[in-house]
């Protein structure tokens, strides 16, 4: 039985077909500009992973607000694209089951389903990238509230006098806990020469530090990079925090570029979240665990759509 | 068919009986001192709204960290009481099936069932007293969490610089959106002679204004006072944003003390939430409505924990 899921990502549409859990092929083309191209895309890629097999169904995997009739309402990285009706145009392209969630939702699911999120039923997936993506299961589920547009924790305000926000406020956690947080406090500790090593990785300008700067110096075992590592651990736990507060989950599993430091960054996590959890000592340890699934995470999920 | 809820406070106990979603008699008695006076109280009063009739059951509201097996873990306004096991106990003495739940959990549950939220499947409780309590509605269901801890929003980090929180913590939401928020916000506006018929209010002492003086104030049209319930409101409404791109409910009932000043302050909350929102105007509109049971929503919501 297989199944088809496709991540719709900024630059590139990345599509699997899916066995009993299973990637059995898997596809990649560049996004194109314009709703009909979009779509043309998608169908595209959906059908050669498909191959010569009936598919049980295609999931698509999107970024931004999808509602629950699979229309995506707000796409900030997708240029042009607006109220488009992806599930229905697919549908009539394909002529088959199309279903058309959050990327992040999806890959939340990915992970429950065939991932690290496997035996958790309440569990968080935070996705620690050049922003914060965010997907939810309570109870067994995937929490979408009421029209879809659950799991925008990267907007969740931490700081109301933090940086400015694309999104038009200030101080939105993945201002401090993304990549792009990691290369902001780079940039201070350079400025403020707590950072000599990662500067001289920069090229010696504090601005053009980024996080890969800090991340490389870290990995060489640079201590005033792991420190800075440690500012970010603070902020991506102060989040983790918050969310536990609200949902009570099981395990938070973290995904996205970050992540690939791995323990250099998940253990400070670990000690900075027991600190700022409410009652920490009352409730049972949450986990925090990174992701398996990787840059498949979204496609996988999205085929697992049909599994739910 | 009636069922009995009661309302553990740390002062009081406030029980009702449930018949058809009406209160058909009511109790109340002081909090005891000590877990086995606190346990024969609680079954007192229950027995009592009980009367002759045969109840379906007891529903009973605690304020803290209450297990899924209705075992009381954390409750910092019931001093020395710790890891006590109140469905157990209480069966026992009552001999008939007992639930029990977080009190704010308790709350939503009422006002979802007979209250300010029925009709609504995705909605949040947010209770403005000297705390913030919270209670969620998922599709159509309490959240619970992994634990039954879910729904502790007072404590979500909203400012890692704000001042000191009785949890351990800085800058919890509660500091700033609550009644004691308001006292605070009251004080600085008194201190930089912002709020001069508030301070007479308080005697003319800045550190004596309270958040009693600031609705007072304001209810006698002081559009000083009115100022600062309008920073209370935003305030508020960060925290319901930050609550709204997580869950993406359709609606939030507002109770607690604080919610008695109407208008006055549901105005401010609504403008600064639709401008904190992300994607605010591609969303269908979250309402923000005043809860409508009072002082009886967490004992009626025990009640109604029988009609889950």
């Amino acid at each position: 039985m297989r199944t088809v899921g496709v991540d719709l990502g900024g630059t590139k549409c990345l599509a699997v077909a899916l066995e009993a859990g299973n990637v059995v092929d898997e596809r990649r083309v560049p996004t194109p500009v314009g709703e009909t191209a979009l779509l043309d895309a998608l169908a595209g890629v959906a059908t050669a992973v498909a191959g010569a097999t009936d598919v049980v169904g295609v999931g698509i995997g999107v970024p931004g607000l999808v509602d629950r009739g699979g229309v995506l309402r707000f796409a900030p990285n997708l240029p042009g694209v607006v109220d488009l009706d992806i599930k229905a145009e697919l549908e009539r392209r394909l002529g088959g089951p199309v279903r058309v969630d959050n990327d992040a939702t999806c890959a939340a699911w990915g992970e429950r389903q065939v991932g690290a999120a496997q035996g958790y039923d309440d569990v968080i997936l935070v996705t620690l990238g050049t922003g914060i993506g965010g997907g939810i299961v309570a109870g067994g589920a995937l929490l979408r509230g009421a029209n879809g547009f659950a799991g925008e924790i990267g907007h969740m305000v931490v700081d109301p006098d933090g940086p400015d926000c694309p999104c038009g406020q200030r101080g939105c956690w993945e201002r401090f806990a993304s990549g792009g947080g990691l290369g902001r406090l780079g940039q201070r500790a350079a400025a403020e020469g707590r950072a000599g090593h990662v500067l001289a990785l920069a090229g010696g300008d504090p601005a053009l530090v980024r996080g890969e700067h800090v991340t490389a110096a870290a990995a060489e075992g640079d201590v005033e990079a792991h420190a800075v590592l440690a500012d970010l651990a603070w902020w991506v736990a102060l989040g983790l925090a918050n969310l536990a507060n609200a949902f009570d989950p099981q395990a938070f599993v973290l995904g996205g570029g970050l992540v690939e430091a791995g323990d250099v960054l998940l253990g400070p996590v670990r000690t900075a979240f027991a600190d700022l959890l409410t009652g920490a000592s009352y409730r049972p340890e949450i986990a925090i665990v990174p992701a398996t699934l990787g840059e498949h995470a979204g496609a996988i999920g999205a085929a697992c759509l049909f599994s739910t």
